[in-house]
């Protein structure tokens, strides 16, 4: 399989090319009878839409996705819900002529290999970024039942190219603080954090280069107890849906790559009850242990690496004929790609954590 | 599913528990007619053996896995191939007096939430470090059928603690680097980094403590084209693996988490020809572009937390009486498991890159 | 899950409701770069349309898939396939009245039990014989990949309400027989047969009854040595597809139930060598031997019950109310969905023969 | 995949080869905490176990399960549960001069070219009948806890070789029956029909030859509203498990094949309410509607071809040689299955069942 992945009983489907006729996703056996909020989604997936404010693309895409299963009188029906969301704004002429060339950091030379030349390169095809859309509606339509279960999950920027925002407290985090964050625009939890990316992206951009960045992503109110061992754990089964968002290159729970550096005294979680409740005092363990929740605060981070696309010439090859060549990429590109991977990241754990409760 | 994996047409199932009769594994649809070396097999087990010199607990563990099924003739059947590892020298009233106190950093609440109360909490269980063998066993197969197909692979200690190793050169390391790396008592690059992480595991033990570290592991010779966008890529497929290793708190390939304060400029690895041959001149993919190989040496790091077994009383609950309380962890526990971890990340690599050519 | 199916490296999705806004597939994995003839695809899906000459119901169903990814330039793109296929002509009011009450032979009840309640009612919803037009549309496609292979495949109407036609010569079948079956209104072998079941069709339906049938499939050319023991065998991949639709009942390999009635020395397929190939006298085994080919034509056979909406009045429940009730179907429907059923079950071997070749 | 299943939260790899060092299954995600009665489990095994009367094979195979993980203080663990059944009494000697030559009916060849002539011959190696003690295994952990549920499953001979026991009444069927038919030698419910069925399978004996027959299964108080629409529906997941059992041709659910001649209101099961509850006067579904079950008694059939190895000799091909060939088996075989075939087909069911309880 490519673009399909099965989780317990959820399955979900991506499919689509970046300048094909839609791009879409089929989730199925989520739960019958669950109300969904239409507009809600719309505006779960608007936050995946470029920025009008410079740090992203001016491409309009308006991802409007059309339910055409799955959905009756306002409640899901429990069949495999399906979302189709229509192309349209392709410039596929800015890519035509680099259609041989492999851009340096996209996967148009390794796609060429695997399909034999046949993938539709136009936008990067189905390795587009815009390939997230689909998963950030089946993640919006997950927020929705997570919510009616008690969970709330958010993500925001915890750095761009090294510029940081403040970190979740991973012990009292909670479900406001999550909601909010979900509303800003830049989504950060330290204001001033926002104007100092908002500069190092804008600074990229006048650079014709480009910048990459760190998300956190928590989810509170997931009861303790669910999880697996071995395979079927929280983490792998994030860190599959996490590694389906292209830009992707590095996942870590809890104080992850940092427990790396310190003693076992420090980075065990004690155990206390509060209010006859079991809890931590710390969280290093990002609320997982086993694979299994814990009832602390769910927290990981994804590493995002820079847009590959940058305007400036790049040495590269044509893959086709197998030689030397120098490239420039046309067309209009985010200098950061962050901001808008927000809530797709967002969108993996919903999916993740939805399997787990059905 | 708790234990069981499918990676395309290969399919992995791990079970067993730490002090019940026997653990061990399935792999189902292995390649048939592959000569394998049974020695070498064990070589490679004992690898996760515990190490004499101090650096990790003294129980006597042989594992010699028997493989019951799959084999005949000194080659696979093609059928699936299950190894049995029996289980031995049990200390389990060293456990008894803990089994309704949670071990802070271990499972051992979660595990009786999710199993009610029914899981064998002895030695951990299912949820034992232990039950990497089977997965090293599995490993260690995939090892030998990937060398005949000219691919090599090998991980290191990137770091214990703080205290570095030199990390491979993610351009021009090579298949004799790995082997040679496979051969030492402490897998390292450097052999200074040996005695600076003997030192600080010495530390930490006799400080009744424990330490983590960064396994990081590479295959070459892995053909470019291999691997899929979205939910079957490269990064995917090990990802799952790596988290199925119980100590694993995050994964990143590539440079990983240091794309995220670079540029994009820095970040992209430009294509070139040599020999005819298309390569790149820095490798900060780690192979892998899009979910595919790019041909260049694949490259990812794992962080593994200190062993939560410390000898040091700590607090925690009764989660049975729910009521708190404080515990010292007796037997003989492992001050760092980074050096057993670090043939468990080959052998999860092993197994995810057979996933692609089978 | 409900209406996903994984079958080795292959996936198929089926999605959407009766008188939703559209129904289709996802399949994933097919092979890249497989020119696929839309014509074709067209007439092929043609085959499933309702007859216009009495022997089905009058509702007009054009059901032209739209392909909506994984098809650039004339040929697949290796990524998920998606087809959308629009629903209209939708007399949703003939079935309101009803909804409450359940229809004998349908899943309306049972539906209600499993999505509480919140299933799509309307024209049965994803219970619908609608909702094979999607694995037809994979099936067409599958034909022409499995075409370029060197494989044919075929089925034929091999009775209807005990009218048997003339069945395949599990030996001598060959090509040319098969695609020449395709060609006719009615599939049958014998044109006597045509004439027979016609007018055991129209007394059915004019006696406001329906009659069940049988279909019989075959493929030739598929390669031997392909499947594999226990549970992915060609017997379990195709049986799994083929309970996919929804009026079987039955089905049975080579001369399937026959085998349970006469003598091993009369059932074994005897061997012998023709023109340096190996082959079998006889064909009982239906092709497969421990789940993998032999060379010789595949064939089974598959029970289709009598359409289950009749205009009768009939003794039923009101499962809301929970009491008993009389009702009266309104509304077109097939007497007879056997010729309808027959592209069905041909395209369930399609999907299943390409699982083993991809 | 070869032999491992994934049902929903179920899976279940089968290993082993009939002549290799053991056989076994691991059963993934059953629920923990359920008692297991382990004699209960031998005497259930010990229903497969040839007879000692003359109508099957003199070999004594003792098939003790060991179960070595999942399992703990008498109850399960909710980890995989592996039982290893340990092989002997191999006459391997006997199988070894024909092992160029296909025997027919058998997979001998067909095994040949899919493992391209590794896969281990001796005894049918994985191939072999014995391969269903594992399932059988499994079946009868879950037959205790389906009882638990208020869940009773059974299967008796229905025919053999045209001599008809006296069909389940499938409306009326009750527990208590099904628990009597499992008592008996030879499981049928009309105690005539034991003596007319050991007669024909005695005179195929003396015949050097072997009879087939029909194997009848049924449930009582599976609860009414599980399973799905189809790809998992209840007979989607029925007839993946009994075409894992290797002789059987064919499967049907309810009448089955019977449904194909009759009429729609013939086959149509009214409604009705008896004290509150819906049922249905005839039970032509075998209790399943749109892949649902409706809580009327599932049924279904299942086709079992005659013993391919007879004592005459055959017309066959060496296969590697590729020339015609005369051959006789040698060794010690059953002239009838079906008595044996019994406890594996009413596991198939336990298994299918539970995997929607889960």
């Amino acid at each position: 399989m490519s673009s399909t992945l099965t989780l317990g009983n959820i399955s979900l489907s991506i499919f689509g090319e970046s300048h094909g006729p839609a791009i879409g996703a089929v989730i199925d056996n989520l739960p019958a009878g669950e109300e969904l909020d239409i507009e809600r989604i719309y505006k779960f997936m608007a936050r995946r839409a470029p920025k009008k404010d410079g740090t992203s693309t001016m491409r309009s895409e308006t991802d409007t996705p059309e339910i055409i299963s799955g959905f009756y009188n306002g409640k899901t029906t429990g069949e495999a819900l399906c979302a189709v969301i229509k192309n349209k704004d392709q410039h596929s002429a800015d890519y035509k002529s680099i259609s041989e060339l492999a851009r340096p950091g996209h996967a148009d030379y390794t796609a060429f290999l695997r399909y034999n030349g046949s993938n539709d390169p136009r936008g990067g095809g189905h390795f587009s970024g815009r390939l997230t859309a689909p998963l950030v509606f089946a993640g919006a339509v997950c927020e929705q039942m997570l919510e009616k279960r008690g969970i709330t999950t958010a993500a925001h920027i915890y750095s761009i190219a090294g510029e940081n925002d403040r970190p979740f407290d991973p012990v009292n985090v909670n479900a406001e603080q999550l909601k909010l964050v979900k509303t800003r625009y830049l989504p950060v939890l330290d204001k001033n954090a926002d104007e100092k990316m908002r500069s190092v992206i804008d600074r990229a951009r006048n650079d014709l280069n480009s910048v990459g960045g760190i998300i956190e992503c928590c989810a509170v109110g997931f009861p303790a107890g669910l999880g697996s061992p071995i395979y079927n754990g929280i983490e792998n089964r994030v860190s599959q849906l996490v590694f389906g968002i292209p830009a992707v290159k590095g996942i870590e729970f809890g104080i992850g790559f940092e427990a790396a550096a310190i003693y076992g005294s420090e980075n065990n979680d004690e155990f206390y009850i509060e209010n006859g409740e079991i809890k931590t005092r710390t969280n290093n363990s990002g609320g997982i242990l086993g694979g299994i929740s814990n009832g602390m605060p769910i927290i990981f981070r994804a590493a995002i690496k820079p847009t590959p696309s940058i305007a400036r010439p790049q040495n590269t090859v044509n893959f086709v004929k197998k030689e030397n060549s120098v490239m420039e990429i046309k067309g209009r590109h985010d200098p950061c790609v962050v901001p808008r991977a927000v809530p797709c990241v967002e969108a993996a754990l919903n999916v993740a954590l939805m399997s787990f409760l059905v």
